[in-house]
């Protein structure tokens, strides 16, 4: 008999200490009982990372990478082991096992590595044998057992791998969250939770800053077809699924808005229009390291042009460095930088098939009496970068014109 | 050009925070700048692994052995990899490992488990490139890749089998004490530092309860000739070297002395003298789990003998219920027992070739007043039991008696 398996995932506060482990420990026991295998995915306790982070630089403030991997491993190798102690006093059979363990192979890149095969027959085995199985999140090893880390975001693309891998029904990721929402509830409090989003609208509302779920775990999870369930560690309540694209997600236009703050634009106004000018920009920026979001190229006259994009806030002044030393290169005749912005989304595989969703998010804006910056469009996204003090009253508004205060079934067209 | 190596161990309080970390690396860089390869041996620091065991036994009063394993073994990965950032930030090319990362085989005995083998060539081609090694101890991996821990005196050991798998010069064990006394100096003020000690005569000392190295370290060193070199962590002084017995040692009479106290003595009086009826009652107590030491049995009569054993105090309810339990069996008169002893002892390899050393051990004590309750010998050991609260005073009469307060070299006959 092949058993259907659960990936489940509990971040640091859902394992931060000996109660909430036990409360996390009797989610996955009353799955084991409706039938399913469970593979548990922790992270490190609570605080741990941080303590050892400060550890660490206490002895040397630009420590090994490697052995940055090395020491931060430890936190989520505690976690499992606890965990599964935790099962036992319940009377299930649990086993832990670290990213080592069940070679999780990855790149080599220290503090960011990349997944690259799992073994999954181990797990099977243990699944098979009746044992709920505990899996370290966050780390693994290269191919000469060098222990990495995935870098942010690390144990959710660890349950996503392993349920990929594992060929899961679901991967569960418990949060301090019940789901994700059609705009953050801290900013419009009508927002209502989705029952569920797809891969891409999900990624794009996470470029736009929107904290719930990793990209790199939401690409994993699109590239090998898992499913992901992101609900609540202490409530029963069901939360968001993110999924494939499925028909009735294109009759709801609008699935969500974000808002992004502590951007900058920077804007090289009179640049010769002449081929290649953009790329010595852009080429100059990347050898700065800095990341660039939502370039605009406006032709001034038939020799200048215009270039602006947004950066972090924290890359302002590498930004601002970068530019300024390519500036008598191609000709630029003023710089200009803007720090007071914020930019406004909408999100929605809809779009794809609807009219005059551009215009319904401006019209909100202009009733609102919030002057727009700049625009900027994908596929699925509509941006406009307003000023920073307008952005909450920007959000409200565009909520309000595309019914995120409802669920998508009760919405108009 | 193949370098000479030392393997150099710091304990849970060499290595307890970032100033012993860094003081404990200035002794290894001293070393390397003698021009030699060093492989550190390092335990988790301080408190770390009483706070994790308290963490286990929160969720589960009798955590799976293999959790525990699992858990413990992090405190040294955090020790190694903190240990190498420390020297990377002196300035000195280091990598830690793991126990599975150097492949450390042991046995499945979980919590206690007996190493089987060790991959030096991976520590081998870390020193040729001219990095210090620092390896976990205490910790191992069976050939299914769970963790395992050595148990008590773990990385004592660990230090001493990586030494002897490198072929190394020497293993320095530091510790808080700056070598081996002829005596406990807490109790014998006079007592003097050694130079040197054999083997045999620290183990005997050691199964007598003067804690400086454990057993089963030291029976590592004897098997495969390793130089263990005890010193403190803390002075830059020569210690105590454990090394296998030259001829000089044999002009020492007596090496040490010791005290062993939480004793108890368990006597069978009466009991039918006949074969079998010893083993019986010893089978009867393994099965108890009871560790005996120092049995004695005489003859009473043709058909009687008496037989006496002494046990940890720890031990004595077991035994005590366990003798109970075969009195009848043996056809014993009376048990009796004392939880009121304590045993001095002498040891020294040069017994072999003195005559007279238990008389003077004997008179010694007559001469303080102290009455001798029983006696055992070994080859190179002479024990008594006293009342337990003339222990220190028999101690001191024996230390004085052969001059356990002067070097080896300045004393009489």
């Amino acid at each position: 008999m092949i058993m259907a398996i659960i990936v489940q995932k509990f971040g640091g506060t859902s394992v931060a200490d000996a109660k909430k482990i036990r409360r996390a420990a009797k989610r996955v026991i009353k799955t084991v009982e409706n039938g399913f295998g469970v593979v548990v995915v922790a992270s490190a306790r609570g605080k741990q990372t941080d303590q050892l982070v400060a550890d660490a630089l206490e002895l040397n403030p630009n420590p090994p990478k490697r052995e940055m991997d090395q020491l931060l491993s430890t936190g989520e190798q505690q976690s499992v082991s606890l965990f599964a102690m935790a099962l036992d006093a319940m009377g299930y059979d649990a086993i832990s096992f670290t990213g080592s363990q069940i070679r999780m192979m990855t790149d080599s890149v220290h503090t960011k590595a990349r997944i690259k095969s799992i073994d999954a027959e181990r797990i099977h085995k243990q699944l098979d044998q009746g044992r709920i199985v505990i899996v370290a999140g966050f780390q693994g090893i290269d191919e000469h057992e060098n222990i990495t880390t995935l870098g942010r975001g690390g144990s959710d693309t660890t349950a996503v791998a392993l349920a990929a891998a594992l060929g899961a029904e679901q991967c569960e990721i418990y949060t301090d969250v019940d789901g994700i929402y059609t705009a953050d509830p801290r900013i419009f409090k009508e927002a209502v939770k989705m029952d569920q989003i797809s891969y891409d609208e999900i990624l794009e509302m996470a470029s736009l800053g929107a904290g719930v779920m990793h990209p790199r775990a939401v690409e994993f999870g699109k590239k090998y077809d898992v499913k992901i369930h992101v609900r609540s560690s202490s409530e029963q309540t069901e939360g968001t699924i993110i999924t494939h694209e499925v028909p009735q997600m294109e009759g709801v236009v609008v699935s969500g808005a974000t808002i992004q703050k502590d951007m900058a634009k920077i804007g090289l106004v009179g640049v010769d229009n002449i081929p290649g000018n953009a790329a010595k920009v852009f080429a100059h920026l990347a050898k700065a390291k800095v990341i660039v979001n939502d370039i605009v190229q406006t032709e001034l006259s038939a020799e200048k042009a215009n270039l602006s994009f947004m950066v972090d806030i924290s890359d302002l002044a590498a930004a601002r460095e970068a530019v300024e030393q390519i500036q008598d290169d191609v000709h630029c005749e003023r710089i200009f930088v803007r720090d007071d912005i914020a930019e406004v989304s909408v999100v929605g595989v809809g779009m794809r098939s609807h009219y005059g969703v551009a215009e319904k998010m401006f019209s909100a804006l202009a009733k609102a009496q919030i002057n727009i910056d700049s625009i900027t469009t994908s596929e699925i996204r509509i941006s406009c970068a307003v000023d920073e003090d307008q952005a909450e009253k920007a959000l409200e508004a565009v909520c309000v014109a595309f019914e995120l205060d409802k669920p998508a079934k009760q919405r108009g067209s």
